[in-house]
């Protein structure tokens, strides 16, 4: 059997990965090898060498022209980037707001069917740590970064109900190499779980615009995906290899700071960043 | 000690299992045995041979006269009998609503108080895949078959509430010895874990008026059994093992056929049928 | 302008009333000359003579054959006929479960895209009295024919997702002259209201498949029509005026009567029917 | 006591106006007289002469220094700015989005306290016409416009959670001087109404973050108000007297097309605008 | 007809009203000659004189052989007695828990079946202003006096799951001849609305165990009694006649006041009272 | 390291265990020894001897004085102290009505902000074996001894509204070494679970006022603890190893016992008892 031939028995034929050069793009890359025939790698920056299935680009998501041209012949899109942090909202309109609809908008023109977007927690990150959410809990944002992510919700949401893309939101926890404080060890989503949770993202035959909290199996709970099972994720990791890392303390004074009253923990002191700092 | 008395240690004397000679009955039957010190295993076609601690007979649940005979004595019923395919209204009229109500008024003038009810997938199949469902989740029926599995649940509630005859609603997935189709690693229910889940509703000291989803602990979930808590049922086996079967595709268009859009695959499709094809 | 065109300005062109010879069919006959320009009045009894805009006819709706040929060219049903007190079950199986099951199949064939269905309280009737319903209240039939309602506004659900012909279900109260015991101060609809009722589901542009409480606006409430708003029915009755004619006594030791406790009132009483009586 | 006296005795010293040149502007304008010692009225066009407590100004929200400087001293806020229809994105991120939040920006900065956000039906117009909606029905945006209000109320949201200033968010319905067409008999909204409900907004001593729905008392009802009672709004104007303008007719084939279906009407017809047409 | 014959027309034979020389107590006591035959009206102070109808007596509710006497032969109680402020621990643990359960307990022993039980809003005090509480609201008592009411509507839920004793609850807001501040504006129950709230919770043939808000129709509503519709309670009154004696004012700092923020008012400032001030 | 420095790096370092002396008191006094520096354990009767961290006294929780003094200098407290069976009112209203008061006034006078309280779930007992509760399940006392449990709830929730007290509301299942019948295979929470539960109570750095139910990971399940994951506590042992004891037997007419039909079991069939016997 010759490469064209393997290559054609992978279930997507081009996929798009966008923030191919952040933490989690470069986690996922390797994995969508296994899903595409092509995939094409972008970001603001330059995404690093392509693979001998990749292609990759480096192109601005406020770019209108740009992205319309990146998105051409794509079957689905795994939408990581924009901005990830908190940041002045003149960066967020271009990167978050702009770059998503563009995104959006050029997958209606090419007939895209199927995005994931990485939302985060901080779109729910103003709910008090002693509140189980679902899928049904209401937005409350905790920096104007979460308020760009309800805004990727609603968006994408419009264009499900009127154009029939769907869209896995995914409220991301912390997904990194390992828990890096107390919060993390309920928020954390190793990075097999995150590819576990594209990977049904991608692949569930049907998911119309669904919401889906992006943490591992940790035993502290804040979000409860029962209402998006039809994704059949099943996270295999948990942070509880890390708890000891974290040396148990009786609760103090500080419980009453902001920071530790809100899952967005730190995120809910932040102010509206001024863009020239 | 002889036979016999280690006949009396058996839970039930009697229990009466109609649709015997069906796939699910000729499954169930077997574990009956440990059960009661008599099964009545009874079809509108012959059963098979009895065993020692067997009774058989053939009756039409139509026949008011002999589901009143075949009932008297028995301690508990195991209702799968009736049409279980989606099959022209008059037909269901007989088999489906006359016999149900044929058999609930025999466990009424017999003194039965408990009966496990074979209800099916299909009474809640017109809801989308991408919704979780639990016991309050409305009728949705998606064919005069799943219609008639309303009724029988309806009906028997109305029994439950004026007679205080107890039934476990069973809304039964796909219960065979493996998934057919992609959609049935959703829906598989082993026959190992439907048996388990008759036991459960034979057992349990009250039950009242259940709703409970028969589905093995399948990775996609559509169907949350939280609310029959109170059973005790626990599935042991899961489709995960036949997954690789069915080769793992991107979305297509076919997506937005109603097969693949609701819950109750192709029997959405169905239209009432005539009597005579 | 000559009668006939005058005739054409009305909103339908052939409405259906079925059980136009019952009590609440000879209400509605009249209001429903101004809204079609010809109204099918038929009933399983002679429903009386034919006024210049009216076609009667006598037609079991057990006999699919006559209720195939009467629906043709029809725009919109008023489905009141079948048994409307409780019955043998046999009974029932032809008038109520058959019966509208005819009828929907003829609608389907013949293109109807509307029927008001006469559902009732008695298919929630073992509610306590103790409790306020709304349209996502659960079935609690109170006898075989609350269960026959049940089946009515399952296979009326299964007609609108499957073939899109909308169904209001009413669920009726007491619509008499006047309330006849304290229970119909509750349950009371006044005729007025009954048609005002019958108007909003008929003319609302869209109704999808909701259930709405047919009653006045009387001083006590059991049910709730919050969900049926878009409806826009309003009730301008109220049995207030009738109250006086039931004294006022203490509660006693007949509230503990099941009678008493449940809405449906002395239909939770009843037991099933035998055909020969 | 001389004039200037009196005028101490209104209850807010200085109002800010957003969007005085528009339709509701004008109407609420008159209004704010009594309200306040000074009115500030500002729109991107010239908003009119000025009456003797009025301040006017001519200013783009989407600069950062105009809006700052506007807001400086102000009590409280009426933001009816930015553009109130379908529009091209681009144009929406300038007004809608960058506007909105160079106003709550201002507002935290010079501490303002009460904002009345007009938001839109349009935020969840792709609610089906068959719902009854509340405060808490999720986001269904039937439009980029629609998407432009879903920001607003998650915006105004964090700049409660963090910074305490109270929104409250009117999903005004069509606010004209009477309803143009049958759907407007459902949205209506009296200007008188429409003054009254902002009323109700500025002066109860305490909403937090509220979304209300903007109709007046009409037949049909898709939105119920109950969540917010504790702003005491009650309607006083209906639709009714406008009904007969709009002959009633039968439903026809016309109510599957999605501009029927949909609360949001022909908005959801819409397609993203190019900014150049 | 002599004066013996026209009492026994009387619904009731012996009503027990407690806490009759209190506000309230005195003004309902007129509106139970009506009722009853004999109304034995009870107070820890003197009652006042007796009318031809009534029986006094002084009775400390702590008290249980006397208030076992008292009990004996009634029919149904009001039961507004205790202390109705906020109190030291050690006087409520008398007069609202000993007392209550002595009141319940001596009910049981003679066959009462039915108990009007003055709660108070400030069972539920300390949820916000900004929120609509129905009678599934959870408790939030915002005082200990408040945390005495939660006991009594905690203690008469048992009496009724285990005796049959029925109750409504009586979450009385601010019922006193008019508003005395702009809360009151909201919580007002004019004495006429609290006479006909009792006269339903008495005269409704089955109430179970309920909780009814006792406000007027006022225009603002913090409390919403759709679940309570059966007992048939319509207020007549509104406090809106009593609005412009409290001028209407901008939102001030002071709303961050806890007794602007909960709706218990200024109860929720109060401390655990030392018994000896 | 000297004992003295490692005893500083334990994560409290005092904290109060009231009723030590009894079943579950015993349990958890050995696993306080590593969670404090100083475990003070008290009780009405003896707690036996002091270990080497220990401090014990003999404390009538009734006695104001002595528990105030008895909670000075204390990080948190674990409250298993007062009566934990049906008992006389009078009794229960000293020991767990006053002796709780008194337990949070000393809290709030020293400064204590966790407090884990020892509900029951004899607080919900009166609800069906036939249905699932959770954290927002209603109260349904079924005993008078579940009614102070309510109380214990009720007010510990005002300390927390009012004071920021946080309370973990354990509500207790039955924690004995090993089920002593079939009822405890539902209700069972081994020692280790237990331990486990109050560990997360006493650790999780905020729980507010929390609701969390005591029982292993058993089989039949009445009880959710979705809404308290924010807990983190996952039982490890299950009652399924002594299931066998328990012959398994049909249902029998004892089901409709009422200790068999509500969860409080046997509790639900007391009657408030005299003082003397």
């Amino acid at each position: 059997m010759n490469e064209s031939s393997a290559a054609r028995r992978k279930p997507f034929r081009r996929l798009l990965l966008t923030g191919a050069a952040g933490n989690l793009g470069r986690q996922l890359r390797g994995a969508l090898a296994d899903w595409a025939d092509i995939v094409h790698a972008t970001d603001i920056v330059p995404p690093g060498a392509a693979a001998a299935h990749e292609e990759t680009s480096v192109v601005d998501l406020a770019d209108r022209e740009a992205v319309m041209h990146m998105v051409e012949g794509v079957d689905a899109i795994v939408h990581l980037g924009g901005i990830s942090i908190d940041a002045p909202f003149d960066d967020l309109l271009e990167a978050n707001f702009r770059g998503t609809y563009n995104l959006y908008e050029a997958a209606r023109k090419h007939g895209v069917k199927r995005i994931v977007f990485a939302s985060s927690n901080h779109a729910i990150g103003f709910h008090p740590v002693t509140e189980v959410l679902d899928a049904d809990s209401p937005h409350r944002p905790d920096s104007l970064y979460g308020v760009s992510k309800c805004f990727g919700e609603s968006l994408s949401r419009y264009y499900y109900d009127r154009f029939g893309i769907e869209t896995v939101c995914v409220r991301i926890g912390s997904s990194f190499e390992e828990p890096k404080n107390p919060r993390m060890l309920v928020t954390y989503l190793s990075y097999r779980d995150f590819i576990e949770l594209v990977r049904c993202s991608l692949f569930t035959n049907r998911v119309g615009h669904v919401v889906v909290y992006g943490a591992s199996d940790n035993p502290v709970k804040w979000w409860d995906n029962t209402k998006a099972g039809f994704l059949g994720f099943r996270p295999r990791d948990s942070s509880v290899q890390f708890a000891e890392r974290f040396p148990v303390t009786a609760p103090t004074a500080e419980r009453d700071d902001p920071a530790q009253r809100f899952q967005g923990g730190a995120f809910v002191l932040g102010e509206p960043l001024a863009r020239d700092r």
